[in-house]
């Protein structure tokens, strides 16, 4: 499958960040066109700094993820995501099962 | 899901990383008991620096988690990512549909 990941940094106010995160910003991210699985992880770091949140959409192909790449559903989530105020690594890529 | 999620940044040789992931690690990853998946992705940044690979380590629950994390086939594994001599940083955590 063709993955994004959204890497989020703990945020200054995670109560807030996190009601917005559920409230708002995952219907907007569930909205996009092609989306096959929407996952989220607050996950602990074993080594290194581990990210806060990590949001990850998943895709059928690299048309799809294209397709919402260019969807107006991506552009209001990924202003909305700018919005929430807290830094993010962003990165795609096919996840090849071993 | 429960999920061991290793990022490995740029290597100075990556050839000679490749070389020995594919052959050597990924053998030494999929012989972890418990392991439901493990899955392989070379991303491409959109935002912030993206790591040069990312590994998964997929189980079924917390219970399949702790086991593995506990067998001598995690330490080999672990004891041989180390020796790849290449930063990582390693996070676990449940992943949730949405």
């Amino acid at each position: 499958m063709q993955r994004i990941t959204v890497q989020y940094v703990t945020p200054a106010d995670p109560e807030t960040f996190d009601r917005k995160y559920a409230e708002e910003h995952v219907p907007l991210a569930k909205a996009i066109p092609g989306l096959e699985r929407f996952t989220l992880s607050h996950p602990r770091s074993m080594a290194g700094d581990a990210p806060y949140l990590v949001a990850e959409l998943w895709f059928a192909d690299q048309q799809a993820l294209d397709a919402a790449l260019g969807s107006p559903e991506m552009a209001a989530a990924g202003r909305h995501a700018a919005g929430l105020g807290v830094a993010t690594t962003m990165f795609t890529g096919e996840v090849a099962e071993q």
